[in-house]
């Protein structure tokens, strides 16, 4: 039974389960499973196999319940095996390292024909563990559907503070366990696997917040809860501590599963069910042991704010590459104009931007004298034009416009809402690529919105120089300019699906997702600044920026998959429209963050600083991003010669 | 003109060049080269423009010369071309970072016009050169022929003593210069291109000799010698110090091209030509004044010993991937049963190693009553046939010789030896796998020849399992036993030789190889050892190792290719073969090293030990090996399932 309904919440977060802890022999499965769906368990953590049972010739395999036992959907819905704990791969002992050998590929072959979803591995018994990743990486290579999710404790010791000897602090540093490092050897060695997931144990202490934050872009499928991580409240019952609760509801926004473990520390439960009827002692009206644990979890679920609807209407665009628009080569679709024109924040503060610039263009007395021309360059189906028409009418100041729109299907739809609203004598449509088109007059102000989610990349610096020949010399351009900004982030999901087209194009291409399972490693920076007019002769739009990350040292080590980037634009003034998180307009949903993955994720060991570099690039017909990372380790650098991604003049 | 004859050596390493220090403006090339070649250098390394040009729109290049003024073949032969030095791409001075592409990008340009094979760019200045990289990275996507060497200064900052404090060593090491850092990161991000390559700048000091073999296995393509490196000998002349001599032999040894340069430190050459005719003072009868250098490097060159016979026979095998054999699913071909029989050394050793277990077995009492059985498994055309006869013929023992053979050719030839030799009596020849072979009775000694260059990687462990059922309870196999050995490798040859596969799988496959320009990191350490018989009933021949490496502190940093495979056999007791490079057999050619590529090279910090993995894996019908390095970073598991390389049963 699901924790809890929350609008548009689909994801897997909602299934709890609970850890088998003793081998259930002699077929108790089905009793066990009954037991926990009718206290509200959705699935068993179960082991499979008799932790007693050691390969040898000709042994049948003791495991917990025939196939029979349960339903083909039973085994597949409700059970997560879990693989024997002796198991350990590294053993000095070689008869040890080859018997468990053996077992895994045993028992990972039975669950297979389960068809279980997936099994929990049991966690590495030492830091080295390349034989233990060598045979589950064996066995992902022949596996179809189901997953392994590698058992992680969730610890770190927190590293000395600065102000200690430095030779001191390296010598303990070495002593310091931070289990990221486990998964991050066993992933690098398993060549990430998109089935090899984690599933980490909650423990009673927690590390650092910005180390939890690594594990938000990772394949975390399952945080197992240890009953002894929770607290007791004033009435007995079990409860978590507030970083407990932020990181709980960090997993339930992150589709991350709950399975609660251990022995019940809260004699609660019995109580519950005893003071109801006191004749309900067998069957399903014995409560689970664990149940008060399973009430707390889903009082957090049930807690938590409802899903913003942007957000909903979002949700199917988590971590899903696209391809950046092509908006100079390509015409937009009639459905893509659709879309952005919803974005009402967007024209508000357009609106706003282009008021503030005519009062400031024509004072009061002038008002009845002064006719403005303002010039929207890439007019599309017409929403700028109505803002700009709008802020005329709220200053009262007369306004001619032009509304130049390269795309002719687009110019149809302007044309029919200039009739439509009576604007013919305000609004005159020219049909042209504002590059080469030959302006009667010269404007006042030059409105525009040729942004992309990284700024400058669908060639808005290209475009407005083209199109400020026709600005007067003191003329406005709304946006009066625009910047760029990156963070390293954790992107295993991303990386996994670009990975999947095999080819190195894809890894030097730079795409426009909504991120979600990603962790934010530093704060961003700017990376490049546009500003319109650009009164220099010789102005290139040629860019290179170096910038340096220092990720907290509180965070560990990590892996960077890639650079998230965001952009911000000053509309006029104090008028600014962006996506860069620490500024964000809020409410505006045209802009999706930009992704410049690389084609090997880079280790960052702690205190390492990231150095990247970032070029724009321009020739004749085109404009291109590459970029490389030099510290702490040299990537290639990506996209040279903007051979794998690149937007059209 | 060449420095000097030296049987069997082909290479670049006989021509020396002189590099022009200043612009020879007007036009003054040819007169300039005439007089170089005249003083028997073979080229130069010329500036191709004024140094004092920056671009400009319109301009035309000032180059030195027009491309009539020398011939085609002149240019190509003749002229290496030398970048601006000015240039400098990571300058914070945006114009002249600007400047500096054009340039550089035009510099090339004209370069390739000529059909040179080849232009020295400037040394970074400056240890972080991405900018500097990426033009180069451009540039080179787009060259077809031309290589460019990067000119880089042979230095190196020698590490503290260990005794120090560890703190201040720590803060000292950023101040470390080690120019081999410069080029490891400019050739990773250009993607390590194989028409980058580098040209060092030899000083009059120079690093430990560890920290210069790493350069050995790097693309080196130039030394060039300054006149300031020369010491004087007693007669006034130029000289090496021990430590260059030695070090520019290697360069010889390695294809290296020497270059001086440098103004003329030594006033002799003027001397030694006046004193022959003092009217000769115009012309070609001038001297060049770097002459004197010329003359030494040249004796420097005829000094060295020539190259012994088997190297010459080995030439054209340096660094050339070959596939390790498949000898028992494919059959060999005659001409290579026939290379092998030519190593009279490895049969003497089986000879030696024969003798002494036939003396063993059979005292001088019992020799004319007891007749040893000696099988000889994989018999081929009988090499090891004729040395057991041999030994049993110098030791005066009674042989009975049955050769097993599965290759039903060589069988053929087997037949053909037994009746010219007229050995019917001594030898029953078997044509049958020796796997499957039902012996008729039991033998006193199992000789065989079954290994590859790692050792067991021809399977020599599977098929003597097999034959040693036929082997008496007190028998002796010769071999008794077999180890192989690996060390970690610079080989950027190899790797670019794999990388233009563009796949995975041949970076996951063996190689044997002649190795020559590498660098060997480490010493070797044992991998895997194999005895026969064997005993014990549960043998089986999977195997794990781990093995850590530490590259010497003297050394500096490093990157890691792959590693280097070789084999030692014990045949019997003190007698023993193989090509571990310390205990090698002198004078056996049967068998080049193998070696074990990394898909992506791994960069080893000071003091970092290196920590590899290798596994040797069994299924029903094929053996392969699995290896990953854990530490200083880890990389994937190689070969996983010996998808890529394996060796059938």
């Amino acid at each position: 039974m699901p924790l809890g309904q929350r609008a548009g919440d689909k994801s897997d977060s909602r299934y709890c389960g609970v850890e088998v802890l003793d081998f259930p022999a002699g077929e108790e499965l089905p009793a066990v499973l009954s037991h926990s769906l009718s206290s509200a368990f959705d699935f068993l953590l179960a082991p499979l196999v008799d932790p007693d049972y050691r390969p040898s010739p000709g042994a049948v395999l003791p495991v917990a319940a025939s196939d029979l036992v349960l339903g083909p959907s039973q085994w597949s819905s409700h059970i997560v095996g879990k693989i024997s704990e002796w198991i350990d791969l590294d053993s000095e002992d070689e008869q040890l390292r080859l018997d468990s050998e053996v077992t895994l590929k045993q028992e990972i072959a039975w669950a297979s024909h389960l068809s279980l979803q997936a099994c929990v591995l049991p966690p590495p018994k030492r830091s080295s563990c390349a034989n233990y990743a060598r045979v589950v990486n064996h066995i992902l290579q022949g596996l179809t559907n189901m997953h392994l999710w590698l058992r992680i404790p969730l610890e770190k010791s927190e590293p000395m503070d600065e102000d200690h000897d430095e030779a001191k602090s390296s010598s303990i540093m070495s002593d310091t366990v931070d289990s990221w490092e486990w998964w991050n050897s066993f992933r690098l060695l398993c060549e990430h696997s998109s089935q090899l997931c984690v599933a980490l144990d909650v423990l009673s202490t927690l590390p650092s917040m910005n180390s939890l934050g690594r594990w938000f872009g990772e394949p975390v499928r399952a945080a197992i809860i240890q009953t002894n991580a929770f607290l007791t409240n004033a009435r007995g019952y079990p409860c978590l501590s507030k970083r407990h609760q932020k990181l709980l509801t960090g997993f339930f926004n992150h589709s991350v599963q709950v399975i609660i473990s251990g022995k019940s520390n809260h004699n609660v439960s019995q109580v519950g069910v005893l003071s109801g009827d006191e004749n309900h002692t067998e069957d399903t009206a014995v409560r689970h042991a664990l149940s008060p644990y399973l009430d707390y979890i889903a009082y957090i679920y049930q807690r938590m704010d409802p899903l913003p609807e942007q957000e909903r209407f979002e949700i199917n665009y988590r971590d899903f590459l696209q391809s950046p628009l092509q908006p100079l080569m390509d015409n937009l679709e009639a459905q893509t104009y659709e879309t952005f024109e919803k974005d009402t924040v967007k024209y508000t503060q357009y609106q706003r931007a282009i008021a503030k610039a005519l009062v400031d263009r024509v004072s009061d007395d002038e008002v009845s004298t002064t006719k403005t021309v303002l010039m929207v360059v890439g007019a599309g189906r017409g929403p700028l034009v109505r803002a700009s028409l709008q802020a005329a009418e709220e200053t009262g100041r007369k306004l001619k416009v032009y509304a130049v729109e390269k795309n002719p299907n687009a110019v149809i739809t302007l044309h029919s809402l200039i009739k439509l609203e009576g604007w013919e004598s305000l609004v005159t449509i020219i049909s042209s690529d504002m590059r080469c088109w030959d302006a009667p007059e010269k404007a006042d102000i030059l409105v525009s919105e040729l942004l992309g989610s990284f700024g400058d990349n669908e060639l808005s610096p290209e475009c407005l120089d083209g199109a400020q020949r026709f600005l007067k010399p003191d003329g406005i351009s709304i946006p009066s300019s625009y910047t760029s900004f990156i963070e390293p982030i954790t992107a295993s999901k991303l990386h996994n699906d670009i990975k999947a087209h095999k080819d190195i194009a894809h890894f030097e291409t730079a795409y426009v997702v909504k991120l979600h399972r990603v962790a934010r490693l530093a704060p961003t920076q700017s990376v490049f600044t546009f500003d319109h007019p650009n009164p220099s002769p010789n102005a290139n739009n040629q860019r290179y920026t170096k910038l340096k990350f220092e990720i907290p040292a509180d965070t560990g080590s990590c892996l960077v998959h890639g650079f998230a980037g965001y952009f911000d634009a000053v509309l006029y003034k104090d008028v600014h429209l962006g996506i860069e998180p620490n500024t964000a307009t809020p409410n505006m949903f045209s802009w999706f963050p930009i992704f410049f993955p690389l084609r090997k994720p880079i280790h960052v060991p702690l205190k390492s600083p990231i150095e990247v570099h970032f070029w724009r690039c321009c020739a004749a017909t085109k404009v291109w991003y590459e970029w490389a990372v030099t510290a702490p380790s040299p990537s290639p650098i990506h996209n040279s010669n903007g051979r794998s991604y690149w937007v059209g003049l």
